[in-house]
């Protein structure tokens, strides 16, 4: 029996529990008409800037296809094509589920609390289900449609395009969400909250719509295409790189990734499923216990696995120590920006001293925040590289670690998408009009969410880190059977990679500015956008008679629009310059130095990305922190100053952070897809 | 002859000029009592700082002389100590020259701008000429002491011990004063003109001395510091580096720097001396006029030596080229912070929308800001190195580049402390009543200070990265010869510099985070000292009777006390960082791993430094540019939004940006000078 039936199987499978979790979602009461109405809008304009962003998206790729296929073969490019569209697919359908689970959650709350939660939670494992199971459908059946096999090893290379597809897609859609929900936050935060003075989710507030579709185009569907991408290139690397193994594990090396996804699913789905009231504990509590029994069912998994398929015990410590490593970074990344931690208060405290001490403060624990989790990356990487013996078997090593970290993503954005939900149930339940003690239970999930998140960003950033590493050393190894270099030790190719070449020091030189380039494009583009949409409603606060005193309805369409068209317009630049920079160094400096040129993006990237997502992520929690009463509380000094740095945070870490994450990957599953054309055509 | 004659002498010769210039300069008026008296405040309040910030240093300094004399050796201990005292002497003459070139300045204005523009850059040149000097002069004489020579090659290696001691004085000098003046300047802006909305520079601000102190201990001697290490250090490692040459060379690969420096002091004194009133140009083109002078003057004493000394005019390339980068770079520092410059018209116009749109804008070009500059340097870099035939000689290639590029910076530091000194001038000007008249010429003059500051600007940023470039050769050089590597090829230590290698990508990416922690730690030290600045400003404000109507002097003497207190205690902590990273990574990741750490220091450490020192600039630039009338004004809220930006950015080039530059060359000549102690005692 060909194995790859296995993951084909368990792919199909869970698509048909998200299947069966959307209409067992469908079902539930939306509510009151109001809610109705309001829970369409978000619906209609998550809808409608999904539809335009996937045109503006197709128009990149398919001529892009075209080329693949006319320089790289049929297999590229189908597996470009099939890449990309599963992940629109996926996203796809985990909107669908978040746009309805969050009235519905908002309903719930009315009634029953626990309800609220297990519906916000399930709503989110749609998105969770849809993305793990499209991944493993889509590589098996390139597998398959391949021939792949150990009659046809090196047919695992054309795997690549899938990855490709799914990371240009990921992009797109990350940046485009990004600036959609943060310009329209922006919009209405500064001049709703600041200079109008009403409350968060306010009816009257012209953005308020753009906010809460922002909500789901920005996080649900940009995350969502982040973990698309970030798995489907670690099951792609991690297999090109099993490929060296086949004599130490048998065609297993190959094979395991995706049965260990396979079969990791069970753990996902009980996981999933356990998320429920229990007893009087808070959602909290609940969501811990779910993600506990996944992990625990994980690591018996592993154990299984590694011993019974690998025969190699150490598979199973590298496996285990990356899930751990997850729960490392999260504390730090919680000491960091969590309510409690000491920085979150000292920014908050900061604030009483005006604006620029709480930016200053922010950038400073930022920054810092950076260090502790790098370090532990760094020792990840070196625990799995050694645990396998340290030579080119450590590689495996390295790519295993990253294996058992990533296997809880199921799960991970089950919680992610969670986030959002909630808090546009929270929104809903504000704007039409719930009573308090609804109120205070869709709060309560929007708080839980928010310590989630502390979760999901530690996973996301160590995944981000890890996984390129992976990458890169997958475009290694691809370029070292181009070059037939027989590589049974990572000397063979120190020639090649020698740090003290000026060559290679200028090429990672040029790889380090790249994230800083995009962030640069990123956050200009939101800023633009932003600014359109604060124009737009200072105007409408101006120009609608009765607006603010609650007798006039805003135009939330114009500002519904605003968010599209230009987030749309803009994320365009900041996406093709990723593309194109590596492609530049791979013809000029050539196939070594950007292997360089990959290490500097990735290593700035990821730093820069753990700073933007922390300083923003600190800066919100210490307006909170203000907003629960201290310093002055809400409408306070330090209140409007908390509210600036909020604002300076919000693109940093829900557009320009994140999209960075997928830059990463994106430039170096590029660069393995056009190898063969930097070889054939290098200028010098 | 012994040719160390030649810049010994030139070095007495220039230390004489700089005593005659500050001679010639305590000759003049000091203007009338009130200008004497408040001049007298900051003399003294500068004086204070730098002897108790000299003694705070001592702390460290004697220690560490002890052990290294211990463990190194008499003439490393020696070299330190020398490093480390002639460093803090060039800025204390540097220092008493531009506290009594400011008041003598405003005084000359009111009678001849062109007098007071001779003053001011003379006053500056007293530092430019001193430090230069005193490098020389050390050197030289430790030459001599050491008896290095052609029989004598591998003393060279002893001189490091000079380099280390200026660079850390260095840091702690930058660190301590950059504390200083953003605490002093934070506070009078924060409270004195957002809260009381009093002018800049009004004398009922009660930090007002403290910010005009903070000018000449921050600026003055923190940029003098960091000169004159980088200096120092780049003609140690030159000479190291050279030493690998002396086959193709001759003994000049060693000597040639110091002959160069020596001959290169003609140009600068030229230069300095032609700084007067042309006809009726402005000051910026009479300044100029002196920077083109010395350039030319430079180009042809590097055509001259590199023919006859060395007999190659390949290396004449590489030092014009080098020359020639600083320019290109100025340009493009111009272009990004420049008040004619699209990017600070673009962070202007959207501080209508608020300060995070302000910040957000400045924070993305700022990001941006760092490409190009590092991509020609890195194009620098590949110049010198394939000019000299690209293999290990390529090298020595990129010192030369080095070298011509670094060669104008008596003229630079010159034109460095002309820019305080003016800032200085105006201040006094505003404080003591003199004429709208001599305001408008003592402005004219801070105007042309600003702009000159974009080319030391774009000077101070491609001298860090591309001297540290040089000091990381220098430290492989030195490996190569510990370990007995006969280095004539670079392809023979490829194997140690592997960047396959998980533990170079560790050390790399650990070495990376270092810029991000030391950055944290600098911000969150002004912000600290800020925070006291504020409270003790706002309590003056609350307390004093009759301050805000001027009928009562505020307490000048309490603000100097808190910056100087505060910066001598915050100071300490990221310079011991600083010093004790590297030397965690030699004992622990092994001598190769370090370089790759020192690697990722550098790299990171210039973006974020680039990132830093320009969106400050900008932010500054585009306060200024709503000062001058647009979006509102003075006082409006466009110009409230763009204050704080201006103070965000305050941090980030005045105080982190400047220490990441000698942070970073302080780790690596750390790790040169303690190379046989890794060796020695390595823990694996």
């Amino acid at each position: 029996m060909n194995l790859i039936i296995i993951p084909l199987i368990a792919g199909f499978a869970q698509v048909s529990i998200a299947a069966w979790l959307f209409r067992w979602l469908k079902r539930e009461s939306a509510g009151t008409p109001r809610m109705k109405e309001l829970a369409g809008y978000i619906q209609e304009g998550a809808h409608a800037f999904l539809k335009r962003e996937f045109k503006t998206i197709s128009y990149v790729i398919v001529p892009l296809a075209i080329l693949l296929f006319l320089l790289l073969g049929w297999q590229i490019a189908v597996g470009f094509v099939v890449g990309a569209s599963f992940s629109m697919l996926a996203i796809f359908i985990g909107m669908r589920g978040a746009v309805r689970a969050n009235v519905r959650t908002a309903n719930a709350a009315r009634t029953s609390p626990g309800r609220a939660l297990v519906l916000a939670f399930r709503g989110g494992a749609i998105m969770g289900f849809s993305i793990v199971s499209l991944v493993l459908i889509g590589i098996s059946s390139l597998y398959l449609i391949f021939r792949v096999g150990p009659t046809n090893p090196e047919a695992v290379h054309l795997l690549v395009g899938f990855g490709f597809g799914a990371s240009l897609s990921a992009l797109f859609a990350q940046v485009g969400g990004g600036i959609y929900t943060k310009a329209a936050d922006i919009g209405a935060d500064l001049v709703g909250k600041v200079e109008a003075r009403i409350p968060e989710d306010d009816p009257r507030n012209p953005a308020v719509i753009a906010d809460l579709v922002g909500d789901n185009v920005g996080d649900c569907a940009g995350r969502g295409s982040d973990l698309f991408e970030s798995s489907a290139d670690n099951l792609v690397c991690t297999m090109i790189i099993g490929l060296a193994f086949i004599g130490t594990y048998g065609w297993y090396a190959v094979l395991f990734p995706l049965l260990v996804r396979a079969v990791g699913k069970l753990a996902t789905i009980i996981g999933v499923f356990s998320v429920r009231q229990w007893g009087k504990r808070g959602p909290l509590t609940s969501i811990n216990i779910g993600l506990f029994s996944a992990g625990i069912l994980n690591l018996i998994i592993f154990y299984v696995l590694s011993v019974w398929l690998m025969g190699d015990i150490r598979i199973f410590y590298c496996l285990s120590f990356g899930l751990l490593a997850v729960l490392i970074v999260s504390f730090i990344v919680q000491y960091y920006t969590g309510i409690k931690g000491g920085p979150v208060r000292k920014i908050a405290e900061a604030s009483q001293r005006g604006a620029s001490l709480n930016i200053l403060t922010g950038l400073s624990y930022g920054l810092e925040s950076a260090v502790l989790p790098m370090v532990l990356i760094a020792g990840v990487m070196l625990f799995g590289y050694f645990m396998l013996g340290g030579g080119i078997l450590g590689i495996f090593g390295i790519a295993m670690a990253t294996l058992g970290m990533t296997e809880m993503k199921g799960m991970i954005q089950s919680m992610d998408t969670f986030g959002p939900i909630s808090d546009n149930a929270a929104g809903i339940a504000q704007m039409s009009g719930l009573s308090a003690e609804t109120r205070e239970s869709t709060d309560a999930l929007d708080a839980a969410g928010n310590v989630t998140k502390a979760i999901t960003k530690g996973y996301g950033l160590t995944k981000c880190v890890l996984s390129s590493v992976v990458v890169l050393f997958a475009y290694i190894f691809v370029l070292c059977r181009y070059q037939g270099i027989a590589l049974t030790n990572l000397s063979d190719i120190a020639l090649y990679l020698n740090l003290a070449k000026p060559t290679i020091i200028a090429a990672l030189l040029i790889g380090a500015t790249m994230p800083f380039l995009f962030s640069a494009l990123t956050i200009r583009a939101v800023s633009r956008a932003a600014s359109r949409m604060v124009d737009e409603v200072r105007r409408q606060f101006r120009e609608i008679p009765g607006l603010l005193e609650g007798k006039a309805r805003p135009d939330y369409s114009r500002c519904v629009d605003i968010s599209t068209r230009y987030s749309l317009r803009q994320m365009v630049l900041p996406v093709l310059v990723g593309l194109i920079a590596p492609i530049i160094i791979g013809f000029t400096f050539g196939v070594w130095p950007l292997a360089a040129f990959l290490i500097g993006v990735t290593i700035v990237g990821a730093l820069l990305a753990v700073f933007m997502f922390n300083s923003g992520g600190a800066w919100d929690n210490a307006k909170k922190f203000i907003e629960a009463g201290r310093y002055g509380g809400k409408g306070g000094a330090a209140h409007s100053a908390a509210v600036i740095g909020d604002t300076v945070g919000d693109p940093l870490k829900d557009a320009a952070g994140p999209s960075l994450h997928i830059l990463i990957k994106l430039q170096s599953i590029l660069s393995i897809t056009l190898l063969p054309l930097f070889l054939a055509y290098a200028i010098f």
